[in-house]
């Protein structure tokens, strides 16, 4: 169960090894929205993405159930994060990747020590279910990539935490959701802690929060999408589900075009690379339909894993 | 004069509001030079370069002096703190800046309110003779970019009680070099408190330093050159000279095309903008030439001040 016993607990496990990431003013969208706007700068975390607080606190709690060996399924930043926090305890980890994986991530993956294995299925969904299949057959413990309460502590719970300290009066939260690791524990700790409203991204191809909202239950599995936002691909989870569905306060769908020109917006405005998944949050925030909000502002740029040929890419085709 | 009770002064001061920047392993290097190579992060300092440090600290000691309104002349980064600073301690600033600066450094400055003057001139020499001028006859005093020892203990020295903190026996440190500011206060306290070699890296085209130590006095202005490392270009400092000319174990020189090489590769391998000043002392480490060293190595990556027009440029032409 998430609790804030739990959040905190991870928060201090993992405190001394990842960083306390920095907040920055984006002047330009302070501008636009009419509030202090600030970016909470996670591209500049350990593994250049959040997913190290989420990947290392589950691994802490993995050893202490005696366990040294783990596996996971991740589109990219999950498994390094879990490779880069096995090479930190000491422990193996083996990390199934779907076949349309970003190459800069797998070599992030396995500069760490980690072993990869590549899934004959594009989509997430697919080669998840191999993975947990493979990693039965393999005897080894399998680390969702979300779908936890050790990784929505760690991943979203630790960063809320941080985001309240640092921007004190917060009003309102804008980060990207895919399987909801990130948008359940933030939303947790903002609900318990703070008046702050929060507002999730999605991939309007890659809705499944939105769905599963609609529907009233979890959407579990999405067709797999070609998206630059790899990390917001795919279904959510079923216990993320039942912590986010009562504690966001505005879903906003933007679409892959926006996605491609918010990140070269990040690199105009702020020298910043991010990633597809980040970009959506601030695509949000730059989309004229997105809903007036007191400030001040936090906008989560979750990452910065990208390949230099789909950077160059974004760059020539804006 | 610069002293250890001075450089502690500045990272007592100015501890709160620059951050201790993150050191990041570059696996490539470490391969590829054979020893552990760190990145010192000074890319994700507020205002994207480490001139925030020794700008901050010369406008508090302003301020203990009575003065609430300064002058300087900055070919961009140096520009850009002195105005943060004076916003955050609610000073007035006047920029000098050269007719060729970037024009995200420009932004940069007048974003934090301050008063921006574009020279006639495109070099930094003239520039700051220009702006020398004007800023006596405004009556402003006028804070030097490097040759001051405020900014060489605000630059420098805190940046290096940071790397001697966080890279515990750092064999060697790597970092780019132009009027001497930040390598005459990373050298000063090298040499007093380890014994780390230290590679200063310059343009071969706009090497003050490397012909100051040939000739034995500071080579105090150079020719403008056309170079993605606005930074490295210009004369050396009197002052810097003292400091730095007795506390170097090594000059290297590069050119402009492996400097356009490295602000590629550092997007490559690392998802990081760099500006062609940080990329200078990358492409140092990246030249087959580079003096074999003992390990750990830092790296200074000093800044991430880019035009998007110059990132297109790199990536498309490297």
């Amino acid at each position: 169960m998430l609790t804030l016993d739990l959040i905190y607990e991870a928060a201090s496990q993992i405190g001394g090894r990842i960083y306390q990431t920095p907040v920055e003013e984006s002047h330009v969208l302070s501008e636009l929205m009419g509030v202090p706007v600030w970016l909470k700068l996670e591209n500049t975390q350990v593994t250049g993405s959040f997913k190290a607080r989420g990947a290392l606190f589950s691994l802490i709690q993995a050893q202490k159930r005696g366990q040294n060996h783990v596996a996971t399924c991740s589109a990219g930043n999950h498994g390094k994060g879990v490779a880069w926090a096995a090479s930190v305890l000491r422990m193996e980890a083996t990390i199934f990747v779907p076949a349309s994986v970003d190459p800069v991530k797998v070599n992030g993956i396995r500069k760490h020590g980690a072993n990869v294995h590549i899934s004959a299925f594009d989509g997430y969904d697919e080669t998840e279910a191999w993975a947990k299949l493979e990693a039965e057959r393999l005897g080894l413990p399998f680390i969702s990539a979300f779908d936890d309460f050790d990784v929505m502590a760690g991943n979203g719970g630790t960063l809320a935490l941080e985001i309240l300290n640092q921007v004190p009066g917060v009003q309102s939260v804008v980060l990207p959701v895919g399987g909801g690791g990130m948008a359940s524990g933030v939303s947790f700790v903002l609900k318990e802690q703070s008046n702050a409203q929060l507002v999730v991204c999605q991939h309007q191809e890659s809705a499944a929060f939105y769905h599963s909202v609609q529907k009233g239950y979890s959407v579990l599995t999405m067709p797999p999408i070609q998206t630059l936002a790899s990390g917001l691909e795919g279904g959510f989870g079923l216990n993320t589900f039942e912590v986010l569905k009562n504690r966001f306060d505005h879903i906003h769908l933007v679409d892959e075009p926006s996605i491609r020109k918010a990140m070269v917006w990040m690199i105009k405005e702020h020298q910043w690379i991010v990633e597809g998944s980040a970009a959506a949050a601030v695509a949000a925030c730059l989309d004229a339909s997105f809903p007036k909000s007191a400030g001040p502002i936090v906008v989560v740029i979750s990452g910065r894993n990208v390949a230099l040929a789909t950077v160059q890419d974004v760059l020539n085709r804006p």
